[in-house]
Parts: C-alpha cells; sequence; structure tokens
C-alpha cells in the first residue's frame, strides 16, 4: 500500500478506535454517575455538571495528590479567597475590560453565538465542501484564517464573517456584527446594590492581593510558591464538549514568585532528565509540525525554555499528569506563538493532552513577569515588592537634587507650594532632564499644580553624589502554572477506559489505584448470612485502614459483580465464599486488568490491599506468593 | 461570699477570661495569618474572608477528616454540584420566595441594617440602662419581646421598632418599615440575559434535585446518605462576629433518606453510650434552664430525640467534633422549640459551641420529613420516590371503577372525551364520593373539561375489589445534619488557644496533630551548612511520610523560633546541633504543650513523628524510651 493510502487508512481506523472510547467511555460515565449534567429534574443548563459519587471520590482523590505533589512538596503557601470578588480587584487585573469573546446575534432569534466557532465551523465546510470548487489561491487564504482566527478581533471576525456570507447555524438568518461579551457572572454586594461584584474567573487574582502578606509569612524572602485550590466561573456564550468547556470549574493554580534576575530553580536537578514531548515555537513553524521529546535539562540549555523555574514546573506537571493515569505518548507541551503570548509575558506553555475532542489545554505554564503584582500595585496603591540585600554593597552614581525653600517662597509665594512638592518628589530621570538644562546654562521648566514654572539653579540644587546601596526593592516576576482539574479528569477517563478483548460489552477503568473511586470491593459469593457477615468484617478492616470499598450482597452472578466494579474502575475485588468460613479462612482476590485471583487469609487480606494501593507491593509479587484461583466460567462471560 | 455574689465574681472572671481568650487568639490568628479580611489592598468588603497558609491547611486537615468520619466510615454517597443554580430549582425549594432578612433603611442616608439586629440592641440597651427607670410590667414587657424576636414577621418587627421608637444606630436618623431582603446573591446564566441564577445559598439542593439517581446507584435500596461539601453563599445584610457570620462559606451536609416507617439505625449501638449535654425543649423550658447529660440510648428510650437515626447522627457530630479538638463541656445539643421548626419537620437538634460570642450554632442536625423530595418532586413533575417490597404481600380493598365508553360517546359525543380522561384517572377519593352517591341512589356531578357532567352508573361502575399488594411506593423522609466549617474552625481557635503560664505573651495553640498546620519544624540549632543540610534531609523524610513541615534556618534564638511555631500549633519542633554531626547523630525532639524535650536519632525522627501523629505512641511513651534533653534556658523565657 503506497504510504498515503496507507496513512489515511490508518488515520481513520485511528478515529474509529477514538470515536469508540469516546461512546464507551461516555456511556459508561453518565450511566454510573461519574458525572451528569446539572439540575437534570429541571431540565439542565448548558455548562454545568455536577460529579456523582464516582466522579466525586476520583476528583477528591486528584486533588489530593495535586496537594502532596506541590504544595506538601515544595512547602507551598495554600491560600483560600473567596469567589465573590469585588470589581475594582478584576478592574485591575484586567478582566472588567477585556475578558471578553466576540459574540453575534441572530438577526431574527436573537440567539446568540461565538463568532470564532461560528466562523471555523463556516471555514471548515467550506474547505471540505467537494462542490465548493475553491480555486487554489481562495483555498489557500480559506486557510489562512482558518489558522489565524484567534489573533482576528472585533472588526477581523466581522469582514472575514461578511466575506465568507457567514449566516447562523438551524436558522440560517443573519447575524449581527460581532461585538465583545464580558464572561464574567456579575452580582451585587450587600443589600444597598451599588458594589458590583463578579465570581472569580480565575484563582490566581485571590494569591497578587495577598501578596504582601504572604511575603511576609515568608519571612520576607524570595523564592515562594503559594497556591490555591477552588471553583472559578466563566459565563460562556455556547458551552459544550461536556467536562472541557464549562461555565463552573475547578482550578488548582500556583503562582511562583521569583527574582526577575535569578530563575534558576535548586530542585532542577530533579528533572533534568525528565523527557516530555515538546512542541517549540520552532517545530510549530517548519515543516513537520510534530512535537518532539527532548530532555529538560537539554531544553534549558539551548534556551528552548526561558528559564530553570518554568523548566522545573514543565516537569513536575509532566510527572503528576503521568502518575495520575494521563498517557505520556498523548501529553505535550506547546510553546505559545509570539503572537499568542500577552505583550508581558516572557514565555508561555500549555500542557496539551489528546483525547476525541483533539488535543486538549489542561494545564497553562507561564512566565508571566512582574505584570499582576504591577498591576494590583497601581491600582491599590501599595508597594507589592520584595527587598534583596546585595551579597556586597554596590556604590550608584545619584543625582540628589535640593530645592531652596526660601527662594522659591520668596519668588512665588503661595502659588510656590505645588512645585516646592513636586520638586520634594523628583525621579531620577526628571532630576536628569532638569540637571542637562542647567548644565547648559538654560532654565528648565517644571509643571506642578496645572502651571509651567521655570526654574533656575537658583531654585534648585542638583548634584551628582556616590551612595552606597546594600541592597534593592523591586517586583517579583511570577511564574504561573494553572490547572484545570475537570479537564484533567476527563482526559485521564478517556486514556483509562478500554473494553475486554474477551467481551467487547465490558467496559473497563484502568484507574490507577491512588485515583480510583474505590480502592476494593467484597461480595459474599451468595446470599448467606455468614458469608455477609464476614463480608462486612472485611469491608470495616478496610475502612480502618482507610480505603473506600462497597459490599456488594446482591445475589447476583459474580462475574456481573466483576463487571459491575470493573466499570467504576474498582483495581480489587473481594471474594467470600463457603471455604472462607468452612475452610482455611480464605477469600479470593481478584486483580482488574490481569483478572487473575489468588487465595488470600481473610485477616490478611485489608492489608495486603492497602500495600497493593500504596505501590508498597505489586500484584506480580502477589502472583508469585500466593495459591491461584481459577476464575468461575462466568467470570469470563 | 454569699453564693449569689460569688456566682457574679465567677461570671465576671469567666467573663474577662473569655475576653483574653478571644483578644489573645484574634492577635494572633490575624498575625499568623490563619484567617485575614479579604481583598485587603482595596479596603476589604464585609463578610469575606481569606484563609491563610495555616488555616487552609487546617481547613483542609478538618474536611478530610469529616470525609474520613461520615462519607468513609458511612459509604455515603459524594457528590459535588456548581453554586451557580437556575431559579427553578431555588424556587420550588422555597429559598426565592422565603430566604429572606427583615430590613430598614435610615431615612436620610438610606444605610442598610437589620430589623431584628437594631431591636434586639434597643431592648437591651433599654433594659440595661439604670436610667431608664422601667416599671416591672414595662421591664418584663420588654424582657418577653426579646425572648420572641426570632418569631416576629415583618409588621410585628414594625410595630415593636415603632413602639421602642428605635433609631438608626450612629446617624440617629429616623427607620423605614421593616421589609424582606432576599440572602441571596443574583445574577444571570448565558449570554441572553435572560436566565436568572443564584449562588446557592446551602448545599442540600444539590443533592435533592439528584434524589432519582442517586437511588439508582444505591441499587434501588433504602437508607443511604449523601453528602456535599462545598460553598454556600448569603448576602448578608451586615456582617459581623468574624467568621461566624460570612457572605461564602464553606457547608459539608448530609441528607440521609429513611423509609418514614422505620427510622431505627443499624449502628445505633455503637452511639448509644456516648453522652453529650443535650439541652431538649422540656430543660430549655423549666426553671433551670441548663442542658443536661445524658446518653443517647437513654434519650431515643425516653422519647427526648424523635429516633435512633437522628439521635446516630447526634452522636456522630458529638465523637466528630470532639475529635477535632471542640472542649466537650462547651459544646451541646440544644433542641429547637417548637415555634422554632419549619411546619414539616419532626425534631431538630443544633449542636451549639461555646465561644467568647456566646453559644454558637455550628450544626444542625433535623429530621425534614419527605418536605424537600416533595417540593422537588411537584416543581419538576418528576417523581421522587422509592419502592418498599413487603416482607409478605398485603392485600387491600381498593375501588376499582370503570368508564362505560360506548355509553358515554352515545351521551355526550365528542363532549364526552375529557370525562372519559377524568374517569380513567379516578383517585381512590375521588372513587369512594362517587360510589357514595350511587349507594345512595343519586347521580354524582363530575368536573372534566371545564364543565359539570351527571354520571349515572350505567356511564361508571364502580366495585370494591381485594387487592394483593407486593410492595409501595412513597416518598422518603430526610435526615439532614448540615455542619458550618468556618464556624466550626473559629471556635476551635478559641477552645485550642492557651498563653504560656510561665509568660503570658507566649499564645499556643494546642491543636490535635491530625488538625495541626504543621506536624512538625525542623530547626538547625545554629546557621551552619552541615546543620542545615541535615535539617532539609530530615524535612524531606518528614516529606515523604506524608507530613507537612517546615525548615525555619534563619539564625535567630531557638527559643524564638520555638515560640513561632507553637503560634502555628506544630505540634513537634527537631533541632539538628553539633552533636548531631560530630557526636551519637541524634537530635532533638520537642513537644509544643509540656515543652519537654528527648534525643532520638535522626534516622528515626521522621518515623517517630509519624507514629505521634497517628496516635500510634504517646508522648509519655517517648518520654519513657528516650533521653531526656534538658531545654536550653532560652526556651523558658
Amino acid at each position: 500500500m503506497a504510504s498515503a493510502a496507507k496513512a489515511a487508512v490508518e488515520a481513520v481506523q485511528d478515529g474509529v478506535k477514538k470515536l469508540a472510547v469516546k461512546e464507551g467511555s461516555t456511556n459508561v460515565l453518565e450511566r454510573r454517575l461519574f458525572f451528569i449534567p446539572s439540575f437534570k429534574i429541571y431540565g439542565s443548563v448548558a455548562g454545568f455538571y455536577d460529579f456523582g459519587p464516582p466522579g466525586c471520590a476520583i476528583k477528591q482523590n486528584v486533588t489530593q495528590l495535586w496537594r502532596q505533589h506541590f504544595i506538601l512538596e515544595e512547602s507551598m503557601l495554600e491560600v483560600e479567597c473567596p469567589a465573590v470578588t469585588p470589581e475594582a480587584v478584576l478592574k485591575a487585573s484586567g478582566h472588567v475590560d477585556r475578558f471578553t469573546d466576540f459574540m453575534v446575534t441572530d438577526a431574527k432569534t436573537g440567539d446568540c453565538h461565538r463568532a470564532d466557532h461560528l466562523l471555523k465551523a463556516a471555514l471548515e465546510a467550506l474547505l471540505e465542501d467537494p462542490k465548493a470548487g475553491l480555486m487554489p489561491e481562495k483555498k489557500s487564504e480559506a486557510e489562512d484564517v482558518l489558522a489565524r482566527i484567534d489573533e482576528l478581533d472585533g472588526p477581523g471576525l466581522g469582514a472575514a464573517l461578511t466575506k465568507y456570507g457567514v449566516k447562523a447555524p438551524e436558522t440560517k438568518n443573519d447575524i449581527s456584527a460581532p461585538f465583545p461579551f464580558n464572561l464574567m457572572f456579575k452580582t451585587s454586594i450587600g443589600p444597598k446594590g451599588d458594589t458590583v461584584g463578579y465570581l472569580r474567573p480565575e484563582t490566581a487574582q485571590g494569591i497578587f492581593v495577598n501578596f504582601k502578606d504572604l511575603l511576609y509569612y515568608n519571612g520576607g524572602k524570595l523564592p515562594f510558591a503559594a497556591a490555591q485550590i477552588g471553583q472559578s466561573y466563566r459565563n460562556e456564550i455556547s458551552p459544550r464538549a461536556g467536562l472541557l468547556r464549562v461555565r463552573e470549574f475547578t482550578q488548582a493554580e500556583i503562582e511562583h514568585f521569583v527574582n526577575p534576575d535569578d530563575k534558576d530553580h535548586p530542585k532542577f536537578a530533579s528533572v533534568q532528565d525528565v523527557t516530555p514531548l515538546l512542541f517549540s515555537c520552532a517545530l510549530q513553524t517548519n515543516e513537520a509540525k510534530r512535537p518532539e521529546a527532548m530532555s529538560l535539562g537539554d531544553a534549558v540549555a539551548q534556551k528552548i525554555i526561558a528559564n530553570q523555574t518554568l523548566a522545573y514546573f514543565i516537569g513536575r506537571t509532566y510527572l503528576f499528569l503521568v502518575g495520575i493515569g494521563i498517557a505520556s505518548e498523548r501529553l505535550r507541551f506547546r510553546q505559545h506563538l509570539p503572537n499568542e503570548m500577552a505583550h508581558y509575558a516572557e514565555d508561555c506553555w500549555d500542557a496539551e493532552v489528546e483525547c476525541s475532542y483533539g488535543w486538549v489545554e489542561c494545564v497553562g505554564l507561564a512566565d508571566r513577569s512582574a505584570y499582576d503584582l504591577r498591576a494590583h500595585s497601581a491600582a491599590s496603591k501599595t508597594p507589592l515588592e520584595a527587598y534583596e540585600k546585595f551579597a556586597e554593597p554596590r556604590y550608584e552614581q545619584v543625582l540628589v537634587a535640593k530645592p531652596n525653600k526660601a527662594a522659591i517662597g520668596k519668588q512665588f509665594k503661595k502659588e510656590g507650594k505645588p512645585l516646592q512638592e513636586s520638586l520634594d518628589a523628583l525621579t531620577q530621570e526628571d532630576a536628569a532632564c532638569i540637571k542637562k538644562s542647567f548644565d547648559e546654562g538654560k532654565p528648565a521648566t517644571v509643571s506642578a499644580g496645572g502651571r509651567d514654572f521655570e526654574v533656575t539653579p537658583a531654585l534648585l540644587d542638583i548634584k551628582q553624589e556616590e551612595q552606597k546601596l546594600s541592597g534593592r526593592k523591586f517586583t517579583p516576576s511570577v511564574i504561573e502554572p494553572s490547572f484545570g482539574i475537570g479537564r484533567i479528569i476527563y482526559c485521564m477517563f478517556e486514556h483509562a477506559y478500554y473494553a475486554r478483548e474477551s467481551n467487547e460489552d465490558k467496559s473497563v477503568f484502568r484507574f490507577k489505584a491512588a485515583v480510583a473511586p474505590l480502592k476494593a470491593a467484597v461480595f459474599p459469593l451468595v446470599q448467606q448470612p455468614e458469608l455477609n457477615a464476614t463480608a462486612r468484617s472485611i469491608s470495616a478492616a478496610l475502612t480502618r485502614a482507610g480505603l473506600a470499598n462497597t459490599v456488594d450482597t446482591t445475589g447476583t452472578t459474580i462475574g456481573k459483580r466483576y463487571a459491575r466494579t470493573d466499570e467504576l474502575g474498582v483495581p480489587y475485588d473481594i471474594t467470600v465464599d463457603r471455604t472462607t468460613i468452612d475452610g482455611d479462612g480464605s477469600v479470593t482476590l481478584r486483580e482488574r486488568d490481569t483478572t487473575a485471583q489468588v487465595r488470600v487469609h481473610q485477616d490478611a487480606v485489608a492489608e495486603l490491599v492497602q500495600q497493593l494501593v500504596t505501590g508498597a507491593v505489586t500484584w506480580q509479587m502477589v502472583l508469585d506468593t500466593h495459591p491461584a484461583q481459577q476464575p468461575a466460567a462466568e467470570d469470563n462471560t
């Protein structure tokens, strides 16, 4: 087969497989209440999901693992701030003015649509339509617009929508020109109704506004990191794609504050050999457009990643994601292209995970420089700075300006007061400017109190002096890893899902034990009081060991009960039978993915499961040291 | 001393002590960032608090212990639902119409005040004012109004405010008549602005709307409990009292669904000997007005607590609160008086904890009967019922009504259709009514399709028949324990706080190890690279053991470093000195409350601390088996 044809067939096979995973996993995920549309009995509202019992347990496990991996391991300062946020905070951060998507409305129905989504769908349809018969140059023009959609502003989107004659979906009515729609949920704080508040669109701002206190708490020392896990809110125009685009979601964000002159990380050596797929700007813009595996040590040495701290967090993120069950070959770190990045950002990388929806941004890692602290400092008029003591004192030439108070008073009387204040607060730049005029023998013009003053050396003495500096104040840079917990969990679901080879109707989630919603299920083989009692006492022992578990005393066949727990991704099933009561006291312990079974004494099984869950022993070690149990026929049907 | 005078002196001493605890703890809590007003650099907004690093860690520990104590132990179904909630849900629950406080406004400034707060303050001032010279009957009248404030409706509050001439505080302006103010934060969902949403005022509703799915998940079986931990929101009119009355707070709520005919609990025996202070209706209304300790077994037997399930949760709540550090003698369960309870509630008890603000409601435990499920079932038109299979089939007399279709068609032609439909859907009550008329030889009148029909036995055959019933559908009752996590934590802070007897400037929190924000701190005695390195490696071993810890390498005196960690309630301090490096390899391990110190080998100390934290060994055991270290003088200064 020609390689192009082979690639095409493989792509189709791959597509079919992904669709099967999506359909199979979605079926199980909804039926077993991993997550479900919220407020279902009231017809639901787009963009809101509930986590049901297994989903909620998994989310708890993932956030606790995150806390252990990042906060505990790095001694980060965790904070918890309200979601309701007064306008001043989000005005300063830029969200009130700029946290918008462009919207168009249906001219007849008034229905709202995202402008970029409509344009994208229209261009994709045009390019795929064999009847469109596009000329090569028109085709390449359309492809170019499609590639640059994210860069278009309102007028740009409007022009493109007009050019390609885009109509409202379904109704095919005309659409309005695009206009910005702020994505924040607005509310009012207090009874008077005059204090505007918003639901925070990200958790990060709560950390920035506390920077001063947190620095003090840390003994005034940099670097340090603060973290927050909590709900964020975005009033999406038309949410879709399940858990991937929702209106309320859990974020876990870290703000690592660092001296802008020293972004090395003391623990970088621990991740320098981690080798994720990196999709740098260069690789995105070359011919092949493929990410490449590269060690983080090399990526920093070759200046592909801007600094050690950013690379350190890329490494820790990789280890976290793979640790909770994201397939490493379906995880890549994509660098932002220069036109994607905010002007103040130094370098940004997204952890993207492949699932049936394509490559999904799950974590953003950005070196945001001093932007956020400067913005809040200016708006709140509160210095948000750190102090660096120099190892050796430094000597610097500074201009010292001394206004002659008496002369100013004499010359300008009362009106001299604003001038006096202005001269007292001269910056080095202003002083240099005035000194230049004086050196040229000219007076300088100084604006103060709404008028101009002519200032001569008689009114202001300016001298250059050497000053000893033992340290300096500066605004720290911040490196921000920001995790979307729901997206990560959804991708993990897809990566963990498979159908048994022996029976494609049997769905399994191969969750890591630490992530699994229940660590074990206990079954009496048949419904007998003695077996039930033993099952309950094993369950109690598991609970004492801190292992979430369930007892299934329905009389259903053991095969069906195994299938039920496989669907929940329960790693270990324990079956109590007559041998447990009348024989050697052993129970059956079955592992989910191999479906292999061994006999273990009932008094030892809870501790053994605990060791398996913590990784102290492996399933192979258990197989090697315990007698095997032949599975009953029904387990394989 | 006469006993009355003695009691008065004791009351004053008690008051002074409480004030000292409040001031001391508030000072440390704010200075060490346990919690701080939110958005401080923007001037803050009343009713919003951030948890800083130690507070956030404690809150995490408390919620994880809650999860372990309730959810894991009882195999509850945990769910997580959005805070943003569409209006229909909260209309059905009654919150849109009735979740209000009465507000008055200042006639000149427009400032808002809670009507009951103003009335309470005015009456208290009046009763305490020696110059008021109230007649005994006026005094008792004012006392009576004060005691019944919570029962007053809008007009009642208005009349009392007028009667006592209450003015606006501070300005002393006239106030408006009281009017209801809804405490929910309102927002708008989606871009069109036509979908009203609110921030949930409690987490419970998310469980009720999922009842059908959760029952299915539980195999259709009762009883079962679902739980949710999450943020709730109340737009308080004038929040005060720190963490006790805030606008955004964490709730942990349980809804235990149960057959209304059987509210026994299978695990009741495990709590029947728990003996909390119970403040029943009878004790609240008798002369002494004091709670009494009573075993839960007795309380149920004497019908003081309505049923075993409610008593079981009172017992579990007691064990939880005492387990995290609430003093048992400052914890009471107060029964709601009949006029406090909603009409549908069967029995309600509040867990109240005494702190410097008085007795504070921290947990509400209510048997809410079938109210919530019935309300959502009616509003959503979705049956929210469970099915009970009878142990033995039951036989019941039922009326079977068979309309004579042909006769109806003949008599009423087309217009008979609504009558036919109406007769097909007759309830047992309606059928009995019609049968009564027939038995009396009269026709019955049936309304259908907007008109009345005269129905005779020729049109409708009604017979009494015996039916075999193998089970029944019913709406479950719900027993709801609802925890305010912030209030519990605040009270725990006060109960844990003390000043060292040796030095009253030294504040300590005697947090339980499981609750403490950090389990250990590691100090190099002096600033030397070797000591620092050893301290870091001990810290890493603690982290591997899952124990949050910190390293303090500041050169400050060891006494000051002990004082710093005492303020954070860190139970164990580890000091590395020259003996660790040059001598026997031991470090100093110091316990917070005894301040006693022992020498432990550096390689064993992390595991020993872990055993202390989990309770596997006690501090006394450590004292008995390890050589003592005499504290340096500075530790006691």
